[in-house]
């Protein structure tokens, strides 16, 4: 028999299902923010565990919010993870095969309708600032672009990012109905092109490590957060050297501006009383601009940070231990948003269901498809990574690897080959240069990715196993490069 | 003293001059016809030396203009050639690094202002039909689209000359004071891709030669030409194998009807009574689409036909011996239409004193540059060809050299492979797959291409020579690879 306590209870659940205050229900039609910032490695967060960089306000989004420790961009390099991150197909499926701009111009296809061309369709209103770095622009058009410019141009706001939130007051305080989208890009923690006297770009700073962007007069509303090379912390994928822990220290001065916009970002939403409502995901498009990391599927160009603080999030500081990826961004966002996606259409899928740090049973591996970085740096590689395995296919692994211009002439680089030992932290320059076609790793044992088991007797029927799905996955997302395996 | 027929003859020679009569003096303003066929090779002319093969109409313009016997393309591959074709800039240099169409998308920057656009600024009208394989639209805009459809789709007009032609009436005989500009671009003589009962298509023909576009039922205003396979003449690079003889008869019937559909055009031209007043080009965007020619920088490739028809020409049936290449078209065509091009903006020139068959002091040496063909056929190449030898830089020469779909499932590739006795023509297929950087041929002792002398001690020299002018030409040109030299 109904109580009349029971009857409220039911009553106050179904307005809190409308509010959405039940745990895991986020509220219909949330705003959306998501904030992607330009190779900031996963290493380099308090809440990732460096206790030397200072990220205070990423570290309280995580305590608010929730932290993946299993999250993977798809591919290391720029233009073509963003094409992932806005479309939720994979660069090969898309079309961007790699960087956008100047003379090496890929672009996805002209019938992609990326998350914001999807969520105008559905009534939000679309805004993006800082780095775009992707094309055409019909596939992932904004209603309003705030600031433009080009990808890591200094002139533009990218490296402003306290400038880059008051901007996005226009969007946050908009006397408007409908919900907003916004996309807020830093070129923070990015290389910096630095400037001759004759006003050309170089990465020439050798002996001095690059700025990232960091410069004597600073930048609006930023407290600029200087360390000493003694006290960064120097990954073992990278060569203790004075000239890295001087880089390292660059790095990490960029990261807390970085920090400090998206805190005044964050600031801005509770002000405008939009924070309850609105979902936020921060995320680096790929890992560190260091040797080892971006342009390379290792852990530490792939395993980057992911945060989200979701509307009505009941356990605050939770732990997301499932495998995604940037593909499942888009299908996540859509799902937040209620547009639903036509089957098929994404390669990703929706972690939703997992937002508030719930366990996703069957999220347990995630692949990655890299192709080119610039025009000249044709590398594809295809690979699956396990909880504990990866293997990587090296489609044209008798090229040397090539390497980007800013990591080939950075200080650390040279210090690790020219005048080094010949190590990159634990892996040989040599084998870093060339390698085998297959690279089987066991992240267990060996996390620095240098022991490989593809030639192992007692390995040869896990390597069969991660192959088949290698090759299935490049059959299911339409991989142009599956022909390789008929064809060479 | 200037005698009254001393005076006369001036006035006349004045008034020859503005008729256009006077030797290598074009017409102010022609139209311009420019006929593009895909994949016919230079081996396959009557008037280049064939006896076997039907070429009347050709052989016919040849007679009555002038045939170049050192014409190039720049890269033997569909889309590229045509961009070079129709910008005048080498394809790493206008954007379009290799085919156009499907997941391959490549395109040119949208900067570059192609020839048509370039015409009709400068008040001609211009139209084209057929075969177009090259984007961004607005780069080579036509006023005029007679007639349209994906590259070698079936279901176009480009296996159809003489309705081709007949549709370009209305471009020849319109009442229009303005020259006019045809861009009349064959499938003829490209293989064809079969349809299977579930309408898919496929090039697996094996043992049955591919068909080139040859179909019972004809084709509106054709005679069909057969051969049979031991009347060709299979040239020293290809294996002498039944399945290729077949595919040879198949070639050439497909070369019959193009050469009846140009007939058909240049009769219309007569009948409209311009035909004096219109400079006619005939060339193939690359070699033929047999294995060792199309895709390649060896001679089959790049080596091809080049038919020029000029008004006013005094010497019907010259031949032309200056090295020219794709890159040149434009220029010469814009020249041709008095239309002048900025410093810089073509890699090409004009030979137009060279159109009547006047030699040319200087155009003694030619450049290729080759990157893909499709989007997973990466093999860039560059080379420098001048009157007795060539170098090719292979530029990623540790991969295996990749091979076009068409071609690897050629009747005539699998005969000399699977079946064969390992060679494809003079040249080892293991050779033809693995290649080492650099491939020194000097073509009068070795026309074949087959003896590599880059090793050679007494040919150090020469190389050393050759190379620095490929350099030369990659830094003028503004090839992105060029940083090759200096990072890998």
């Amino acid at each position: 028999m109904e109580t009349k306590a029971a009857r409220r209870a039911g009553w106050s659940t179904i307005v809190a299902v409308l509010m959405g205050l039940v745990p895991g229900v986020a509220a219909a039609r949330p705003n959306l923010v998501l904030i992607v910032s330009d190779d900031h490695g996963r290493e380099a967060l308090g809440c990732y565990g460096n206790p030397a960089v200072k990220t205070p306000h990423l570290d309280a989004l995580a305590a608010d919010g929730t932290r993946f420790t299993q999250a993977f961009c798809t591919t290391a390099s720029c233009s073509p993870s963003r094409s992932v991150l806005l479309s939720g197909q994979h660069n090969h499926r898309n079309g961007m095969y790699g960087l956008q701009h100047d003379d090496h111009h890929f672009q996805s296809f002209a019938g992609v309708r990326g998350l914001p061309v999807r969520l105008a369709a559905a009534g939000y209103r679309t805004a993006r600032i800082g780095k775009f770095h992707v094309a055409p622009e019909a596939a992932y058009a904004f209603q309003t672009v705030l600031s433009a410019g080009a990808a890591n141009d200094p002139a533009t706001i990218g490296r402003s990012p306290v400038e880059m939130a008051e901007q996005a007051r226009a969007v946050i305080e908009a006397k408007d109905e409908r919900p907003f989208f916004l996309y807020f890009a830093s070129d923070d923690p990015h290389r910096a092109n630095a400037v001759l006297p004759d006003g050309k770009p170089t990465f020439d700073t050798w002996p001095q490590p690059n700025r990232f962007g960091n410069r004597p007069e600073g930048y609006p509303g930023i407290d600029p957060q200087r360390f000493r090379p003694e006290d960064v912390r120097v990954p073992a994928w990278l060569p203790d050297t004075p000239a890295c822990r001087a880089e390292l220290a660059e790095y990490y001065q960029a990261i807390a501006r970085l920090d400090q916009g998206i805190g005044r970002l964050i600031a801005l939403l509770k002000a405008a009383g939009k924070y309850e409502s609105t979902l936020i995901v921060y995320l680096s498009d790929n890992g560190a601009a260091f040797p080892g990391a971006k342009t390379t599927l290792y852990e530490p160009g792939i395993r980057l940070p992911l945060l989200v603080r979701a509307p009505g999030r009941t356990r605050p500081g939770a732990v997301q231990e499932a495998m995604v990826t940037w593909a499942d961004i888009t299908p996540t966002l859509l799902d937040v948003a209620g547009v639903p996606a036509a089957a098929g259409e994404c390669d990703g899928r929706s972690f939703r269901a997992g937002l508030d740090g719930a366990a996703l049973p069957g999220w347990d591996e995630v692949y990655a498809s890299h192709t080119l970085h610039e025009v000249t740096m044709y590398y594809p590689m295809r690979a699956v990574r396990t909880r504990r395995h990866k293997l990587i296919v090296n489609l044209a692994h008798e090229l040397t690897y090539p390497s980007a211009l800013d990591l080939i002439k950075s200080p650390t680089w040279i210090s690790a080959t020219e005048q080094g030992n010949g190590m990159l932290g634990r892996r040989p320059v040599g084998l870093f240069l060339h390698r085998p076609k297959l690279e089987l790793y066991d992240l267990e044992e060996d996390p620095d990715e240098v022991r490989n088991l593809a030639e192992e007797p007692a390995r040869q029927t896990l390597k069969a196993e991660l192959l088949a799905k290698v090759k299935a996955f490049q059959a299911a997302t339409k991989d142009p490069w599956v022909r390789k395996w008929t064809y060479e």
